[in-house]
């Protein structure tokens, strides 16, 4: 965590995003290392846990990260945890929480209360449109015999 | 909607991951686009919404695409989801339905399940730890004159 904490302090020096890092382990030993570069490179996906865990899959070769554990700077937001979900890490530390991010002026918060609402009640519109014509898509993917889930 | 769809077929005939594209129109233009690549990149985030927003950023230069809509040729996981929300997309339009990815084998569902419950609740241990150690890094962004706020 002290690792994860030290990058967060370093992406602030770089101006790179906001004051968030993030670690992940396996074994004992880090497989993958991020801070937020959301400024630097432009890229709103880029926080700090999702830079770590691509980090880690590129180390491993690997879409799976079972039994690594990611530790976060701060409590990660939605994005970040599904991905972690994603990826099966094992389990999560962080030291801040959301509260502190939304002291920092980080929307984690409020963007872990609008994915509670139903879709109708949520400010970012989502609707459904030509359902029946994605269903090809679908098919085609449940016709491949050498299909991996993931 | 349908380029999408078009994505998504294609995602599935080169086995580069699950039967999913996506599209991010801004003024009736495509800015962006992408299909799963989570087998063939081994990168458990390369969804097709967070590819297809990469790629908008990228094209603008940007890590806010305001007024932009994302179309995607299913229902978007909560780290889409959460992805559309941090680069301010405006509205999403989605074919397929969790319910429809959840037959094909895909976790959506249940992850939307799992992040409604309290983090003790969840499958995906979270806690908090070195709390105090991380508020040198909001801090020091606080401190910072020249933060961009995202």
């Amino acid at each position: 965590m002290e690792r994860a904490i030290e990058l967060a302090l370093e992406g602030v020096g770089h101006n790179a995003g906001g004051p968030f890092g993030a670690v992940v382990v396996l074994d004992g030993e880090v497989i993958g290392e991020a801070h937020n570069e959301v400024l630097s490179k432009k890229d709103p996906t880029a926080h700090a846990e999702v830079g770590a865990i691509r980090a880690a899959s590129r180390h491993l070769q690997s879409f799976h990260l079972s039994g690594a554990e990611l530790y976060t700077s701060c409590e990660p937001c939605p994005m970040c945890l599904a991905a972690a979900q994603w990826a099966r890490i094992t389990r999560i530390w962080y030291a801040g929480t959301r509260a502190d991010a939304a002291r920092a002026g980080f929307d984690d918060d409020h963007f872990y209360s609008q994915l509670a609402l139903p879709a109708a009640e949520r400010q970012m519109p989502a609707e459904e449109l030509l359902r029946t014509a994605a269903q090809p898509a679908f098919e085609a993917w449940l016709a491949r015999p050498d299909r991996t889930v993931y």
